[in-house]
């Protein structure tokens, strides 16, 4: 690799400007996480001052992509980084966009929340709110563990939950349709509650994107846009990707 | 700039090599942009053959990211571009996420089209889902203009239009629920409708993204997460950003 023939404190401040890089990630990524699990607490126990600090902290999710991006951007044009360091940069630029998107359908769930905080609560005092969003508030967790660890393992078991996700959420999505047609008087609730559980459901698609960029990285093989068996083939697979 | 210490023919081929980057952003645009024009064309003309075309064309639209994404790897690993060309491949990483999150939303367009093809039409024949959809194709286009011309005005313009037409997405909007509350028996088709919207607006969305990008490109400032008047000002701003 290019770095053998730099100098050592050349060579010392650039991993150490890369774990810097490394760490901001995984910083904004806790943030991110905890606007989801914030937004949905939000929602579920009807805290209207909690959905208006995930809504106010949303600048700063989009201040951190902002920061990460510049410094990604100074890192490639001062160290001019070989193969897999490369990779590794552009597969933050990716993930960043990720996280702040994620960011950005917190903010939703936590507008959903200011909404159905003047309505009245549903029987089941929105439990299958509270059930989807810990589950895409943990596949966020393991996404950012995955990244942290470059680990392919739990990279592959988010996409494999993120599956499961998406059952949870279409399963939950049919009955409030259901509701919404038995009880028209119910239409605009179930709408911000539909709005709600889409935002959910598009968190999980991120995390799973997150987990691609990993696996990429650390096989370098591309598993966007493929199936989850093939994913997994890929993943396991023994020979690498062309360099 | 670095580019002038290279050898002629050495330069010629990074120049082509960035062309053809080029190019190719504007190809996948372009096959993006008639996807979304298909799908909405498909669901007004309730014509499933177009749909299913749709549908099937987004694994191109998937392998030309793919494809786009390598090319800009293997560009910074050979060359190793300086300042305004890093900048160029970092916002061409960005732009084609982008497209192809235009792409999935035409193909949900196009799935709901499949949908609401074997369902009664509404008295308007889909009117409102045309004038959203032509004018959010028409931002994709101007977009894919703003990048292949670097035109900053014609960047701001697409920002401007889309905050119009998160507008008319309302207004639509609020008209179908409407519709929903007083005959519940359209509710299953007025939520395809709502979906198909609701991927309108997101397509402008990312044709907005696509336009922040060209005037960091151009201005070397970072206009996202910026109201439309500072924008507008950085934009128009007589200093360029720190290099």
């Amino acid at each position: 690799m290019d770095k053998n023939k730099l100098g050592g404190h050349y060579l010392e401040k650039y991993n150490e400007e890369l774990e810097t890089l490394r760490n901001r990630v995984l910083a904004m990524g806790g943030l991110v996480e905890a606007q989801v699990t914030d937004a949905v607490n939000a929602l579920v126990s009807a805290d209207v001052r909690l959905a208006d600090q995930v809504i106010k902290n949303d600048a700063r999710v989009n201040s951190l992509e902002v920061i990460i991006d510049e410094q990604c951007a100074e890192i490639l044009a001062r160290h001019q980084p070989a193969a897999s360091d490369l990779r590794f940069i552009i597969s933050i630029v990716k993930t960043i966009t990720d996280l702040e998107r994620i960011g950005d359908q917190a903010e939703k769930v936590a507008r959903m929340a200011v909404h159905l905080a003047e309505k009245d609560r549903p029987k089941n005092q929105y439990a299958d709110i509270q059930s989807l969003g810990e589950r895409v508030a943990r596949l966020v967790h393991e996404a950012l563990d995955a990244f942290a660890r470059m680990d392919v393992e739990v990279a592959l078991s988010v996409a494999r939950e993120d599956a499961n996700v998406d059952r949870e959420y279409e399963s939950v999505m049919r009955q409030h349709i259901t509701y919404m047609m038995e009880d028209p008087r119910t239409i605009t609730r179930a709408l911000d509650v539909i709005w709600a559980l889409r935002a959910l459901e598009r968190i999980g698609d991120h995390a799973r994107n997150m987990c691609e960029y990993v696996i990429y990285l650390v096989k370098g093989k591309d598993v966007r846009h493929v199936s989850l068996e093939e994913m997994e083939r890929a993943a396991r697979g023994e020979t690498p990707g062309a360099e």
